[in-house]
């Protein structure tokens, strides 16, 4: 991570608190059954990222800066270390969902008891322990994110549907505005942290990029666009998807985006307020790499490289947008904004920016280890805690998944 | 299954309350988390059992014999209807434990309403409704058991180990007693059920085998026995397993019962009661059948026949011994009986007895149909509600599986 | 297996010569490809079955009976022991297929070197050699009808679907006699091998059984038969199949017997004389016990007890019937013979003989370590070369097998 | 590809020849058997390359631009197009080693059959057609490198170990030079092939990169410095492992690279010259990109990205070095070019050059299909036809795969 640049302590201790309730606040509706639950492999019940979250200020903050802090119990770390070698044995991360003990309601009192022990350190805590915290906040934003999208694969298990929220009412019925298209820069641009505030360390370095002549989409492809690709055989015509896509498709029977389900009435899509109608207006979500990139080859077009995103976002406010203010369901709207609403998925690999190097000590595994077989999305979506993102933020998927809240910005050569 | 025989209402009243009270009286120390899990896909979450079982008696009793009875929930069969072909479409086995909400607490209200309503039915109800809950209760006692095995592998996925009931004191450090044998009956004997009282289809009908001359061992093997085993080597010799059993123990690289576990104190079981040390004196349990092949093989001896075993308990009580009465941790005890401690593995394929014909209508789905593979097991379990057993009774489970609460009991021929 | 009876070296010594003669001859119209090829797991290549067949004579016999004798090549028994524990590593059963050398030329030349050896010494053989001898032949016996069975699996992968030996005229166009039941033997009869003659060792001891009352059919279930249980959708209805037969119909979506094709001009089989219109008189091959036992659900009817059938062929010619007499493509024919045309699937699970022990010493591994979890077929097929056969004989397959020739002779109890 | 430029039809005629012959010579010690082997999907016999090269020409060749041209044998299409979905059906790629006929001869016919048809069509081929052939021979030499690549996994799989051509003399036992580091070429560069000449599609256009500060090394990474890594417990280390790279380290129990084989007298090395001792000075060869990456790490530097590597070999000879010039054992040896020997791993991942577009038609499915997951290699092996590459060349493999001549040059930051 970059240097830690807020510098006091009254800022932290209550971005701490603010931070810690909306976890909180997300898991409020959920029951000590819906918190256990792991619907598949790379997903994590709710309660494991209450608790890891938790571990993380407990390890690297309490524990490594607190002289005489007492782990609350000293059976969780093996519990909810998520994969950090250097921290030791863990549970096996595809079992995750077997943990009925600890209870939610006793995650939430090892939340209380580490909350009150780092509120009471941080007045006495050195900046370094600071820094700590500031990428443990980060880190829980993230998680905030995850455990949206996990819950999200979770109650989609459950024949019934249940929602966990209440609906919003529709979004009136808006016929998308017509696609435009925006040039970009051309030439030697930067991009990647330049270290001022915090960021990740595969942030940076900030470097130069070259960009030749191109235009980014002055907004998302809509699911109504994305009814058209369907009806047009998209999901059928093999010259239209990478080798890897096509083989995804045949083996898994692909017909449209994760969580859409056909009833007589017509497509919906299972969100946490529910099954709801599929609304045209609304950006798509939850395609993953291979579906965004064939659907740019059919609209003729193609998906924008990171450095082009990154350099067309330099101008924009990361804090604009539908991003998350408060727990509840997340829905993309209407709009253009480049932050907000979905993650757009980039033409660019996840790979180092030249001179990377990993943060120091075990939380240096936090990033780079990951860099390899993976897209980098841009952005934010509506389940990104509002203040989380930045232009240079790199978020990153394997091209098969689409849990996540991730959608399509088209851009093309000039 | 045989005719109902019992033809009283208010004994199948008695019964059906004492039955219900022991499921519930299981569930009682589960949080509704404990009751989602779903260890593997051959077991089930407990709440899944409890609300199976209320589905059996609501669907077969109330639905198809008392006019006028709505549904609990309509949306309950899809979600609680395990195998039965006939009775439509069902939510995929391997994804039980994804079932979050109904809630443990609203599984228990269903149970209370389908008790209320059978209740105030019974007096009314045609012998062919009774002895249809008649099964529906036999069925139950079958889920207790399950319920029992299915929550141990559940919590022993939990690294914390824990225990939902209190250990009972040790049982004194008694040797066992030395093994003994008794000559069983030779020619021609009369096995199978004969229709007189409660039966599962598959126990039927009684007829006539021929045995030839043999002894049964007067107890079950002990862990201390196959402690011996494990030291003499008996999981590292080819020679002594069948080519299936063998593939198994090099592939899961097996070297003990499942849920032993080595600790520097030397070797412990988990149960329900926590991790314990294991008791030299009681017998082995958690065993497959290769295993007990394997080492009825290493001893000399091989295992009892399904006929040599029900001839010889055609002159026990099946309710003497050790067998679950209450809820609590189940563990089996140094003894002799043959009902009782841990199920005994027999040498026989669990295959139709000549003359079988499967029950009629969707129940008649209920055994037939797994007669493939499997091998069976007599007698009765410390988990085995009490009462529930015969000597005809066939318990079966493919080679592999060990979940169960199987031990071993030797036989040769004389 | 039982003792050797012969005792005479001429008339072994003309046994072997026309038991290997026939295994080349199978192999004649192989080129070095088609004899390396391994369809499946299950199966072998053809230069394998070869090798390991002459491995055996050259192991058990020239090794460790003929003073002197020295290994043909000292490589040779890693790649070719089949699965005998007690001589050591070996080969990975599922890697045979990557054997491109030593070449097919190569092994008949290793054949012709045993065989020469072999024939020198034979004159001065003791009878436990001459006992091995003969369960030598018998054992390249099972393997020239395993190498016809594995070249079939072989050349269906290939999409051209060649013939290796020319068709034979089609059978005229006669309809199959109509079924007839024959009464069996009721009471107390002895099946199992009495000691006289060659058996392998599983085929003993001789023993009593007890069977009711019942009748067996009086020919084979034909093709055309097959064909009205698939018309009348026996592949779609669960209520007709086994649990596990019925996830393997979904599972693998079977809806024929294995080998046939459909093409616009009606189903054909796949067999070594290419690809074939099924012809309708013909007795049913490539079937499952899933298949056979369904089958015999939807007829009103059961598959035969081993004991049932081993009875009814006690006055049976085991050498009468359609069976191998010189390389060729096996077809099974219409007739009535309990022997040949294909093997009888039977109810009885594949599990020792009552006294049942293993043969002494490493030729034991050949029997006894797979009673479990399979299932016996009585009488001989096509493919069986003729002369190889018994009443007590037991040959088995796991029950989703069918790549060996087999199918269905009814029963049904009276 | 580019435009084709070589405009005569003697040249073609006799590169054509030439190329042609080469496969011939690597099949020519080859059995039948050997050339139907299929080690893993992802490799392919060698006489279904000899023949998917051979459907090449007459497809795009004979068949689309000789009016009257007739298939040699008309099912061979679906036998040899590999993955042309524009091609039609064809067979699965897994079970390529199934085809043991045509055989090898039969193939050979088939090529000489083509060669025929072709050589005399060539003077009245117009330049598209020309231009197929140029890309025909470029994507024959792909497969003779991909042919010596899966003759060696196929007799690998072969515990004898055979050696299809002589050793050459052993190297003498030189040290390596020490290792030396270039700087590169900083600021605006321009990589990519522009137009002159053939290339493949996916190595343009031409187009400018910004390359910052770096320095390669002047030789590759030998087998001596890999065995430092491991006795160093590089295999051991997660920290220096990407995240895949460690998973696939565990599951795959990996040690050392592929074709390494451990005995008592060290480290050998499987190659088509049979086992041979490893030697010290030559580079290591048939690590992945996991391993490469790993080393490099461990070594405190990095992969070199594609635009460093192909800017410095701007200057270099690309038909120098140790490359493939005749059949035989390939082995790379002591030295420091930057073509031949091995496949020089990059950081970079393989997407498409900005403003990359497919070719047009069927051919087009060439390479834009693979530009997901997998790294690019770049330079030529001794297993590379000399004239085959450029600076410009693509080569791509995922980062799990290493049966390819693939190797380590080092890079790092200035």
């Amino acid at each position: 991570m970059a240097t830690q640049s807020i510098g006091e302590d009254e800022g932290i201790a209550a971005r701490f608190a603010a931070v810690r309730a909306l976890s909180r606040d997300i898991a409020a509706p959920l029951s000590d059954a819906d918190a256990t639950l792991q619907p598949h492999p790379d997903a994590s019940p709710a309660k494991w990222h209450l608790a890891h979250t938790t571990w993380f200020f407990e390890t690297f903050v309490l524990r490594d800066c607190v002289p005489g802090y007492a782990l609350h119990d000293d059976r969780f770390p093996f519990l909810f270390n998520s994969y950090y070698e250097g921290e030791g044995e863990r549970h096996a991360r595809a079992r995750r969902g077997m943990i009925s003990r600890p209870s939610l309601d006793e995650v939430r009192a090892y939340r209380d008891h580490v909350d009150a022990a780092l509120a009471a350190a941080i007045p006495g805590l050195p900046p370094e322990a600071l820094a700590l915290i500031e990428l443990g906040l980060n880190h829980e934003q993230q998680h905030q994110e995850l455990m949206l999208m996990d819950l999200k694969a979770a109650f989609f298990e459950n024949p019934l549907h249940p929602a966990i929220w209440p609906a919003q009412a529709p979004a009136p019925v808006t016929a998308p505005s017509p696609l435009g298209w925006t040039e970009g820069r051309s030439g030697i641009a930067r991009i990647g942290h330049d270290g001022r505030g915090f960021a990740f360390d595969c942030e940076g370095p900030a470097h130069d990029v070259l960009l030749r002549r191109h235009a980014i989409a002055d907004r998302l492809v809509t699911n109504g666009e994305w009814r058209t690709f369907m009806d047009d055989g998209g999901y059928e015509m093999p010259a239209l998807w990478l080798s890897d896509g096509w083989a995804w498709v045949q083996t898994e029977k692909v017909r449209a985006p994760l969580y859409w389900v056909e009833r007589d009435s017509g497509w919906h899509r299972f969100g946490l307020d529910g099954l709801q109608p599929v609304a045209a207006a609304e950006p798509v979500m939850h395609v993953n790499y291979y579906e965004a990139d064939a659907f740019a080859r059919w609209a003729g077009a193609r998906l924008p490289t990171e450095a082009e995103w990154e350099s067309a976002a330099a101008a924009a406010d990361p804090a604009a947008g539908h991003q998350l203010d408060a727990a509840g369901p997340v829905r993309p709207l209407p709009g253009g904004a480049l932050f907000g609403d979905v993650w757009n998925w980039t033409a660019s690999a996840y790979l180092p920016h030249p001179g990377f190097a990993p943060a120091e000590g075990t939380v240096g595994e936090y990033n780079g280890k990951f860099m390899c077989g993976q897209f980098v999305l841009k952005g934010a979506s509506c389940g990104t805690p509002r203040g989380h993102s930045r232009a240079s933020y790199r978020n990153f998927f394997y091209p098969h998944q689409r849990w996540q809240f991730a959608g399509v910005r088209l851009a093309k050569d000039l």
